[in-house]
């Protein structure tokens, strides 16, 4: 029995580990779906420029309501959503995922229940079980998108509290069709009130527009977004939501209060300030990430069509053996547990390239001898 | 009804408001416990260095484990709290508040239960109720101490799942003797194996020393702190805990990954280099802290021994009227609810002698004319 099972913790946690990817020290690491450009010296200097003015003061707590930066972000989302947005309509926090919670806090929790469609991110059902809602996996199709069917059987079945959309979705790629969200929307409310909440976390690298204009007319309609992909700010952990006002509201029920810290939102400003450098290296990731399709196509992998900034590829008997065999080339890629596949994420032109040369060595060595 | 009340939010939210204080914009702010002191320029200049540096990889999720940061609280606790710790042993999060979230995550929740000593920290219920987990609250004596018996009577008859203590006390300023919170960790634990948090967010202010040396062979007790008064960064919002290693493992079962931004352990860490100019502050504080008590009992009010950055006092037969006063002479203070009594937070020279000239003329003019 180690130290942590002696604890008297909650029974559904006894011989759990930690969420998380492992942090290996490798040249290329395409694992986790970061951007891998760093900020450009410009936005760096503003940063520290706009943490300044605001580590100045603080010694006082920070805006509680962040809404110089709720402003920002409704203005970000109005001029590329296509859908005008103001910041009562806008909720930030640390992360998406501290954004989810915030939201299963509210809607869903003990008693109640949350529905996705896995392979997903697989942090949603973490999040439901943290909050004490009840998870419920659906199932994708064998293509990885949504079954309709099978989804509205679904809600149908368990009249869920919360419903998971996922577009594009993580760890397959897969973007949603503005249909399927309203035809899941319409089911999960005829079932009972409940919140429909559109993970966006990747939809700057879509081929595709992003959903939000589905937010009219729909008041328990959640759109979820990051700063931490287009935006090349994984390390700001700054998540963000636009939903109706009344939405706003609830959050702002569980919220733990002052939950932002003055420099995170003084970070995130300026970054908001950078949007055009910013979405330019999204261009440049959206053109690698279809070389990566392409490629791994050509090389005779199965890979799904993607619209994220990262590609899933197969079907291996053993995807644990080639990701060992890719990692021994220097690139960490990743082994999320979907059956025969991998994810991988795109990097640099270069960082692309080692991975493509490590992928054509693997699977020459893989291949059975004549 | 309300838009708020046509969303489908978990009953027991129904009705409430948000957590916090009212922020006004007054000349004198003494109602949220900061610490009036601007961070010198050197810290606002390191923190700006230290961001930016930071920031060139923000790209890159953070260090999750927050292990640099981590080592830095557990050598300041070391130094300042004369108990040695290491690393493994104390765990940062965005505020004590989110620390005690996590707390109740792993060892509150649905089904158990959590008892405190009211009046208190009144987060300390809210972070139970957000998690789910019943609140028990227990009383404390007449002077606002913890009454032994009386704790330990409700410890026997409620078995709770988790204890908090604070010490000192907010909003009272109480602090609290060793061997209270050893015979209530004892209690406990023959009630049945159960977590006690001692929240020690303003112990640096206090006239006693932290009890952090209780921590040796009890390792169900959880002491913790803030960098929000004493290193005067509420901006900041960093939190953490001193706990065995097992406890720290757990709440990284529940803690959501990556939470703390690289701007927020980039910032704490250079707090961290200015602990010497910083704990001068709190020995200003300290002798202001002491100022108040002493002309608030000149002019004639009961006032509570405070260990704390701030001083209850009353007694009031009205105390939201004396609060207006106040206010109308521009200065805030907190109306938190403790029967007859307010609490004003120690402020500079120059706020605490604004504080006291507008007592002056609240308690003349709320005197009967003869």
């Amino acid at each position: 029995m180690s130290d942590l099972d002696r604890l008297p913790i909650r029974a559904e946690l006894r011989g759990q580990s930690p969420y998380g990817a492992p942090q290996l020290d490798v040249p290329v690491r395409l694992n986790t779906n970061e951007n891998p450009y760093p900020l450009p010296a410009a936005l760096v200097a503003r940063i520290a420029e706009r943490v300044a003015a605001a580590a100045r003061d603080l010694n006082r707590y920070p805006d509680r309501d962040a809404v110089e930066l709720r402003t920002a972000l409704a203005d970000y989302l109005s001029r590329t959503g296509d859908y005008p947005l103001g910041p009562e309509r806008v909720w930030a926090a640390n992360g998406s995922n501290e954004v989810l919670q915030q939201l299963l806090q509210a809607f869903g929790g003990p008693g109640r229940t949350a529905l996705g469609f896995d392979p997903s991110y697989s942090m949603h059902a973490l999040i439901a079980r943290g909050t004490g809602t009840e998870w419920i996996s659906g199932a994708r199709g064998a293509d990885y998108t949504i079954d309709l069917d099978e989804a509205l059987a679904r809600i149908a079945e368990h009249r869920p509290n919360v419903v998971f959309l996922c577009s594009p979705n993580n760890p397959t790629g897969t973007a949603l069709a503005g249909e399927v969200v309203e035809r899941v929307y319409d089911a999960a409310q005829a079932a009972r009130p409940s919140l429909v909440i559109v993970d966006e976390a990747y939809v700057e690298f879509a081929h595709t527009a992003s959903l939000l204009p589905l937010l009219e007319g729909r008041p328990h309609l959640v759109v979820s977004r990051t700063m931490s992909k287009a935006f090349g700010a994984a390390g700001l952990r700054l998540g963000y939501l636009a939903a109706d006002a009344a939405v706003v509201d609830a959050v702002q029920l569980v919220r733990l209060p002052y939950h932002l810290s003055a420099v995170n939102q003084a970070t995130a400003l300026a970054c908001l300030e950078f949007e055009d450098t910013l979405l330019g290296y999204v261009r440049e990731l959206k053109e690698q990430r279809d070389r990566l399709v392409e490629e791994l196509r050509a090389l005779g992998c199965e890979v799904t069509d993607s619209d994220a900034n990262f590609v899933q590829f197969g079907r291996f008997d053993d995807p644990h053996a080639i990701w060992a065999g890719i990692l021994e080339h220097g690139v960490l890629v990743r082994d999320n547990g979907v059956p025969g596949m991998l994810r991988v994420t795109a990097g640099t032109d270069a960082e692309n390239t080692a991975f493509l040369d490590a992928m054509r060595h693997v699977l020459k060595s893989a291949r059975p001898k004549d």
